[in-house]
């Protein structure tokens, strides 16, 4: 195999035929495969059935004081909300415990500031042309988010330290529509680098031209290594303390990826300042979120040193299921030089840039081989990738197994993608 | 004891004194009582124990051939859908399941109206001057969205067959700011009265100048029965569709007060028309809510044959709290003609107007003595009750014992507070 850029005309149709062999024989195949959404698989919701021993009908469900079985409590378990302090790295005090869901979490933040307005301005929805910063490529559910409320969202490129922190400071000072960024500072959806300190610190330092302006800083994968040499984040607020700057971030997470998706629990957390704006809210909203979950998740983990221990479980789960992907990668795609990719060490994904052009066509060619990939695009604001080249790889759903014979397929798709565009 | 509109000054000086006496020694008991809030007693949550060895680490999670330990299904699981429909009388393809906490359904509707827009109109919030509907007594947490989002809240009276009609069908159809009502046609909160048959027809064939009026139809005490002889509410979709306004109501229910509070499962229901637009925003909002909490509701429920018959065991623990309520009243007040209340078939509350301009006075007294209550002015918008009459018992939340001491106190204090002010 050689570099598809050195090839001759020859040479690529040659390379051409031969991968279309291959792919015939792919899809007579029949498989059926979803590498679309990062989703744990089965072995992953297996490892916390334990969990749902935790509390029976013998139960003491008092804790702190409170019967978890009733209603009140509005910020959650005080234990609990210890465990997320910890792991965001931001004073236990405003620490906020909510449902099932952190996107909920996300959506409900970005409504209130909408409706409400933070730091004496206006309600974003009066306010005309907002805009809002989505490192590219991102995650495809904040991108919704700020579709949906018709903000105008403008692309920030990433690279492996983060986002393009140049531009961020440029158009942050000098552009007061502009009234946030989305952040998945760690193993980022999708690329899975972890933004460097000195990327952190820059954002810590940012003098936004909007009093309004927020960060949205969705740690999903705070404590989600895949190898042993986990990256490290550096703590934002501890930062935004030293430049004043307490009021800019907004933190999320959850333990969808680490107990049950869907039957977790999330957390969020912001100043003292921001939080009253945004519990002024959730008193109207609800009497409180489900603390009988919080409670199972609490005596489960038991606390800090037990959740992030529990991780290993997963570890052991996925790190195999990454392996395959970036070998498959290395030996299959690597020589022809048409695609790039990082080898992360944590998240939910493989992001990989295959030829300009071609991501749509790799995409339709896997799912006509029965292996459905998230839609090419997907990872950019309105599902529009100007380089039609990122495709976002999840590849905790399916087996090692179907994973190897799913990727096979990718590989010959990219390839064969990559010398139909070549050969124009 | 007789009639105090019949004493003459000596009497009541008299009647006054003898009350003081008996308020001091109360007073000297020290009780600490909470009669503030509809929450069920800790007798009524031990029912729901059994429910949490439903689901144990052996438990195939599997129903409807949707593993629900994992993220999916937006609109709750099938089989659950159908009970809710069941007892709200809807279609179950326009159900929809979510989290914990009904008011939170409530809460993001009022939101997603303010901010999508419905029927065509413009997002409530760029519509200056909005106004809603308030039959009066009613729920604060209802009052406290509306007051929330600055709508203008109008006072509509309740009698014993529901909110004044000729009064909402005037101003319904003449005034296009008034863009919805909030009601809890079954039980309801606080007066515990049921919408009558002619009273739901009357709301099914309203003719709202606003194309985007809706009907908030809080149906929180739809199976609620505290006596063997139920009331029965007409269904409300029925009757809309008889009149071609299926796009008028929107249901609200949850078991919050079936199993446990603040970790039930909520459902709300509405037309097609009105369901695509809410579920085009939760879509957004999350990937799902909690379905192994779901799962463990429908499997401990079974179906709603089930559910109903298991509000056989709350009615045991609660009705003899009402009679208590309702004895203690009829021994202490009645003779005195200060007062007046009704004698409700269910829900969670006793409603009792006290003499004009004595309800705060009243929650002084009984706070003094140790026992709150919610309020004077919390089942009215904005708090104000015009005539600082309505007081709301609470009656579940306390042992028998307990509620009887605090209702001798209540009951002394309504007298205390009404002489002193007869006699000016």
């Amino acid at each position: 195999m050689k570099c598809y850029s050195e090839m001759n005309k020859e040479e690529l149709m040659s390379e051409k035929n031969a991968l279309e062999a291959k792919y015939k024989d792919f899809k007579s195949a029949g498989l059926k495969l979803d590498m679309s959404r990062g989703k744990p698989g089965v072995e992953q919701v297996e490892i916390s059935m334990p969990m749902l021993d935790i509390l029976d009908s013998s139960s003491d469900c008092t804790e702190d004081g409170i019967d978890c079985r009733n209603y009140g409590l509005l910020d959650g378990i005080p234990a609990l909300r210890k465990i997320f302090a910890d792991i965001l790295e931001v004073d236990v005090e405003n620490v906020f415990v909510g449902g099932n869901s952190s996107l909920n979490l996300m959506f409900d933040t970005i409504t209130c500031l909408m409706t409400q307005g933070i730091a004496g301005c206006e309600p974003w929805i009066k306010q005309e042309g907002i805009k809002f910063l989505c490192p590219v490529p991102g995650y495809d559910r904040h991108f919704g988010i700020t579709e949906f409320y018709g903000f105008e969202m403008i692309n920030i490129p990433m690279d492996k330290n983060g986002p393009d922190m140049d531009l961020v400071e440029k158009l942050v000072s000098s552009d007061e529509k502009i009234k946030g960024i989305w952040c998945v500072p760690k193993y980022s959806n999708p690329t899975g680098i972890t933004y460097s300190d000195e990327v952190v610190r820059r954002f810590a330092a940012l003098k936004p031209a909007a009093k309004d302006f927020r960060i949205m800083w969705d740690n999903a994968y705070v404590i989600h290594d895949v190898t042993d040499n986990g990256d490290k984040l550096l703590g934002l607020m501890e930062e935004c303390k030293k430049n004043g700057n307490e009021d800019l971030p907004i933190f999320f997470t959850s333990t969808s990826k680490i107990t049950f998706p869907g039957s977790g629990v999330s957390a969020m957390a912001s100043s003292a300042n921001n939080m009253k704006v945004f519990k002024n809210r959730y008193k109207y909203q609800t009497i409180g979120y489900d603390k009988i979950n919080q409670l199972r998740h609490l005596r489960y983990l038991k606390d800090t040193d037990g959740l992030i221990a529990y991780m290993d479980k997963h570890k052991a789960v996925i790190a195999p299921k990454f392996k395959c992907v970036l070998d498959m990668l290395e030996n299959n795609v690597k020589a022809t030089g048409i695609a790039k990719w990082e080898n992360p060490n944590g998240g939910y994904f493989v992001s990989i840039d295959v030829l300009d052009g071609t991501a749509k066509e790799v995409v339709r060619l896997c799912k006509e081989a029965g292996v459905v990939l998230t839609g090419a695009g997907a990872t950019y604001p309105y599902g529009k990738d100007p380089k039609d080249s990122n495709i976002r790889i999840a590849p905790t759903y399916p087996s090692v197994e179907e994973l190897s014979m799913a990727m096979q397929i990718f590989c010959v798709c990219t390839k064969l993608a990559a010398v139909t565009k070549l050969l124009g």
